[in-house]
């Protein structure tokens, strides 16, 4: 079976200069198939308090309204993306940039309006797994974007960690998938400001005892609940750190069902 | 020899729904290999003008500064480029969006600072037909947006024009290549503001002695220097005009080396 390793770089990751080369430095040394996925979050609030657009959060989640789309498809698909793939063409890497509308690579729906109208956002309905893997086969390194499409025309916004996951999950079957989540921190910690507090491993029942103790918070939640969900399909393994886990996995806090 | 068409799009087709619209679907219906090309310097003075931004113009002629760069980079491959792959994929066309940096397929250098610095402008160094052959093979239908890059790391800015014919001729021996250059004019005209003046053939000595008479003007001016540059470069025929000359060949400017 054939290695695919997804790294998903997001935080502060992408704004620090010497972070974001050491991340592209140990992405190219990745031997094997490897996707890279990429948030933008905080350049796209920028961008908007630039343009005099009011950022919108409901529980840490963007709310997406027309203007607000365009801003993230601007950002993430325009400036980041296009700058992350020139960098690792640098690099002797041979990246193409993809949002989820390009080969059709990642369909979702339009998030149902229930207590929250989220907006353009995007729930993920499938990962055309076929087009990507003539990409991969051709010797090209994908790099994702923060964006999918409803098929019909429209562009949505859909987290970075679950484009991750539903990308690691698709291929969980076909490949030997390994998932980084790569940020700013040195993983799970036991409590949200002391780096010293890292839990190197987390199980599943320890994450629903956490939850129910409400010790973690934030994005870390649906991060953990994104690792989860790629481990049931089929993914090898998760891993939530600091770049230097793509080097040695005994860094950062390691995620198993049991 | 198989037949690639590659069509650019500009002026105010990209910005009038209807015209749009149209050139989708008769872009869809094209036969064998194709590309689409695209501009979009209007929404870029837009967002540009909406950031406050003001354009740099040295000796009346415009300079890509950081900043603007990364206005064009977000409107051309953030904003415009993911639009119509959205549209294309909902007409079941498996586009690609691109840039020059993806799959390293468009290398350029940094225009030389001579009299003017001109700032982040690609001059076209070469077009990787292999890299891109690789994803015309495997179905897909690339859309390139006018960005270039160094292969140091750095985007560029090329007009879209001179990207549609670096594009046609690099595959110009090894495919039936036809260029169509798409905008919201009958062709070239005798008189610029007389949609009846349509010129419907012109050869490189007509050119020359219009260029020399001063009887074509502005962005037309270019525009025939890029055709009769495919033209030389085995394309096997240039056109210039709405958007049914994909249907009808006969409508619009034919043009031709002699």
């Amino acid at each position: 079976m054939e290695s695919l390793h997804i790294v998903k770089a997001g935080g502060a990751l992408l704004d620090t200069p010497r972070m974001l080369e050491q991340l592209l430095e140990k992405f190219v040394r990745i031997k094997g198939f490897k996707i890279l996925v990429h948030g933008g979050g905080r350049r796209a609030s920028n961008l908007a308090r630039q343009m005099g657009v009011a950022p919108k959060l409901i529980e840490g989640r963007r709310v997406t309204d027309r203007q607000t789309l365009e801003i993230v498809q601007m950002v993430y698909a325009g400036l980041i993306n296009k700058n992350l793939v020139a960098r690792l063409q640098a690099q002797n890497c041979r990246a193409l940039g993809l949002s989820g509308a390009d080969v059709d690579s990642i369909r979702a729906v339009k998030r149902p309006v229930e207590a929250i109208d989220y907006g353009f956002v995007g729930d993920v309905q499938r990962v055309h797994t076929g087009n990507i893997c003539k990409l991969l086969s051709a010797g090209f390194v994908p790099v994702f974007c923060a964006l999918s499409h409803d098929g019909q025309g429209q562009m949505l916004n859909t987290n970075a960690d679950t484009i991750a996951a539903e990308l690691a999950a698709g291929f969980g079957a076909k490949y030997a998938v390994r998932l980084f989540y790569c940020f700013d921190k040195p993983g799970v910690l036991a409590r949200e400001t002391d780096p010293e507090s890292l839990i190197s491993h987390v199980t599943k029942s320890m994450y629903r005892r956490m939850k129910q103790e409400q010790s973690i918070h934030g994005g870390m939640l649906p991060k953990l609940a994104n690792a989860f969900y790629a481990l049931e399909h089929g993914v090898k393994s998760v891993h939530i750190g600091p770049v230097d886990m793509l080097v040695s996995e005994t860094i950062g806090t390691r995620i198993t069902l049991e």
